[in-house]
C-alpha cells in the first residue's frame, strides 16, 4: 500500500531487546524526565513540582508549547489566544448529545476520544508533514484548548444537563470547573485543581505518549494522534484511575479497620490500589505535593486518607520487605479531585485534559523528524510458504 | 497516574538504537512477514498471493483470527457469523449523519475513525485483559464485520444518498460493493476486489499495526486500538494512496507523453507515485497480482497502466541504476479500484477494512501478552532543576 509499508527492512540490525521495549531509547526529547531513584520529575529544565507550586497551567502550557516560562505579558497573551479557542465549532456542539448518549456506557474519555477525532475530520486538519512548524501548533492549540469544553460538555449531557458555555476571562482551571458545575470555583478549589494538572502534564515516555509520537510519526495530523494517545491512556496497564485508590478509602471506611483490612489483602497477593510505582524508590514527587494541597482543606476524608497511608506503608515494608511502597500519585489525586468537587467519572478525562498539553508537545517535537517509527517483528509461526489446501 | 507510568526504568539497559526503530525486533509474531529481496509476503504459512489466488476473504480472516484456513463447514459458518454482525445498531446509525456531515473535509477514513470510537463506547467495550480470548475475539470480529457498513455509509451519506443497509447472504467483498453502490456487483468485480482485500489484510510491523499493539499492550479494548491504527494510516509516510498513482495515470494521458512527462520529473527529483518500495528489492509481489487482475479486465487504462510501467521501470533503471525501482502495489491497487467502479475517495478507506481484519489478528495477538510496550527517550534539553523565575 505504501512506501514504508516495510517489514525485516533492516531486520537483525538490533538483536532481540527488552520485552515491551522496556528502556530501550527510542529518540531524543528536550521535554522531560522522570528519576526514579530521585523522586523527582521535570518538564524542559524545570521540576513539575516546582512549576506547580509557582506558575499557573498556561505558563506550563507555553512552557510544553513554546520552549520557555512566559513573562507576565506573554502569559496574559497566551491566556487570551488560548481562551479564545475553547468554544466548540457548532458542527461539534450539534454532534456533541448524540455521541454522549451512544457513549453512556463507557463515558466521557471514549466519549472525548470520539469528539477530538470528529473535531479533527471537521476541521479537515492536515498532516503534520504538510504544515510548518506554526501551523502544527496551532492545531495543537486548539484542540488543548478545547478538550475541557467537550468534556464538561459530555459529563452534562450523560447527566441530563445542558452544556455550559466556556468563559474567555476564566484561566484554564478555573473556567474547567465552571463549566462543569455552572457556577464560578472559589479560588482554592480552582487553584488545587490547577496544580493537579500542572503535575500530570507529562511523565517520561509512557505508553500513551509514545503511542501519540508513533502516529504523528507517520505523518498524520495532530488529532488522529491524540485520538490515539487518549486509546492507550484508557488501558488499565497504562490509564490507571485515581477513583480506584478513593475505592480503597471508602471500603476501609474508619481507621480501625485499615490494618485487617489491608493486610488481609496483602496475604492475598491483591495490589492495594495508590500504593507502589514501577519507577520510584521513593515517594511519588506528586503524591507527596497533591498531600499538602490535601491537608491545606483538611476533614475526615484526609485525615482517613493520611492515617491509611501511615499504616499502609507500615504494613506494606512488614510484609514486603525491601520493596519501598509509597502512596503513588493516584492515591491523593483521588483526595483533591473529591475535595474540589468533581465527580469520579471526570477523575481520568481530567488527567487525560492535562496529558493532553504534554502529548501535543511530543507530537510537535516529533514532528520536527521525519522518520517514521517502525519496528520489526520476528515470524514464529510454521515456515511459508505450505501449499494453500483446497476447500 | 499510573502503575507503569515510568520512565528510565530500566533505562539504558540497552544503548541506542537505529531512528525510528528500523529493523528492532519488538516482539514475535506468528501472523506473518514480508521477504524484501525475495518479493514474497506471507499470512501465517501460507503466501498471501496464493491465498488471494485460492481462497475467498472469509477463509483469509479466519486463517488470520483462528489460526487456520477453514473447511467448508467452517467457513459458510464464519461467514453467517460474521454476516449477522453487518448491520450498525441504531444509536450508530443515528450518528452517523452527523459524523458523515462533520468529517466532510477529510473524508471517509476520518469518519471510519470516529465512527468506530463511537462504536466501541456505545458498546461499553471492555480491556481486553478484562476479557477472555473468547470475548475479545467476538469484539474484534463484531468491529471488522462493521467497517464496510460504516465506510459506505459515510461515503452515500458523504454525497446524500441513503445508506444501504447490508445483505447477510453475500461474502464480506460482495456485500461491501453492493452497499457502495447500492446495485449486486457482477462477479468478476467482486472477485478482483476480494483478491485485493485478502492481498492488503497484512504486510509486515507497519506503524499503524505496531500502533494497534502499542494501544492493546496498555489492555485498551480493541476498538480503541483500531481507533488509533487508523490515525496512524491516514499519515502520508505510512498509507499512501492508492489514488495518487491513478493520479499520475491521468496527468499523463496517452502513450506519448510517458517519456518526457516522467524524465522531467525525475530529473527535478520528484518521487514517481506507485514506483519504488523500501523493503522490496524485486517487484512487489501485489504489484504482480494487480497486474494480472488489471489484465483479465483489459481496455484503454490497463493498457495505458502496462505500457507507463514497462516505460518508466526502464527510464528508472536508465537515471537512476540500481535502484531497482518497481511499481508498488499502489500502481495497480488504483487501476483496480478504478475498475470495479470505486471512487477515489474510497480507495485508501477500502484499504482500510481490510487491514482491520489484519490489525485485529495483531491486537489479539498482543492481548495474549501481558507487558505494557513502553520504551524510553533520551532527556536532551537543559540540566535540571532550574530555579522556576518569578512571573
Amino acid at each position: 500500500m505504501n512506501a514504508i509499508d516495510s517489514s525485516t527492512a533492516v531486520a537483525t540490525a538490533v538483536a532481540a531487546v527488552p520485552r515491551g521495549l522496556a528502556g530501550v531509547v527510542v529518540t531524543d526529547t528536550a521535554l522531560g524526565d522522570v528519576r526514579g531513584r530521585e523522586g523527582f520529575y521535570h518538564y524542559r529544565q524545570y521540576s513539575a513540582v516546582d512549576l506547580a507550586r509557582s506558575r499557573g497551567f498556561e505558563d506550563v502550557w507555553h512552557l510544553m508549547h513554546h520552549g520557555r516560562l512566559p513573562d507576565a505579558a506573554e502569559r496574559d497573551a497566551f491566556l487570551a489566544r488560548t481562551a479564545a479557542l475553547r468554544e466548540a465549532p457548532a458542527e461539534i456542539r450539534d454532534a456533541l448529545p448524540a455521541i454522549a448518549r451512544a457513549s453512556a456506557p463507557s463515558g466521557p474519555l471514549a466519549g472525548l476520544r470520539t469528539a477530538l477525532s470528529l473535531l479533527g475530520a471537521s476541521a479537515g486538519m492536515r498532516p503534520v508533514y504538510d504544515l510548518d512548524a506554526e501551523a502544527r501548533g496551532a492545531d495543537a492549540l486548539a484542540l488543548c484548548a478545547l478538550v475541557p469544553t467537550l468534556l464538561t460538555a459530555l459529563h452534562r449531557l450523560g447527566r441530563g444537563l445542558e452544556p455550559v458555555r466556556p468563559r474567555e476571562d476564566l484561566p484554564y482551571a478555573a473556567n474547567y470547573l465552571y463549566m462543569l458545575t455552572g457556577a464560578e470555583p472559589d479560588p482554592d478549589r480552582a487553584r488545587a485543581i490547577e496544580r493537579y494538572l500542572i503535575s500530570t502534564v507529562d511523565h517520561g515516555f509512557n505508553a500513551s505518549t509514545f503511542t501519540a509520537r508513533v502516529i504523528a510519526s507517520t505523518g498524520a495530523d495532530v488529532a488522529a494522534a491524540l485520538t490515539g494517545a487518549i486509546g492507550a491512556l484508557s488501558g488499565p496497564l497504562h490509564g490507571g484511575a485515581p477513583s480506584r485508590a478513593l475505592d480503597t478509602l471508602d471500603a476501609i471506611g474508619t481507621p480501625d479497620r485499615i490494618r485487617p483490612w489491608i493486610t488481609e489483602r496483602v496475604l492475598a497477593g491483591e495490589r492495594i490500589m495508590g500504593f507502589g510505582h514501577p519507577v520510584y524508590r521513593t515517594e511519588d514527587p506528586r503524591s507527596r505535593m497533591l498531600r499538602s494541597i490535601a491537608e491545606s482543606f483538611g476533614g475526615p476524608l484526609v485525615e482517613l486518607a493520611v492515617q491509611v497511608e501511615r499504616e499502609v506503608v507500615a504494613i506494606l515494608a512488614e510484609l514486603k520487605p525491601g520493596r519501598e511502597l509509597h502512596t503513588n500519585v493516584e492515591f491523593y489525586a483521588g483526595v483533591v479531585m473529591e475535595l474540589c468537587g468533581l465527580p469520579r467519572q471526570m477523575f481520568t478525562p481530567t488527567f487525560c485534559a492535562a496529558r493532553t498539553v504534554g502529548w501535543s508537545a511530543h507530537i510537535l517535537e516529533q514532528s520536527a523528524d521525519s522518520k517514521i517509527i517502525r519496528p520489526a517483528a520476528r515470524y514464529s509461526g510454521p515456515p511459508p510458504p505450505q501449499p494453500v489446501p483446497a476447500v
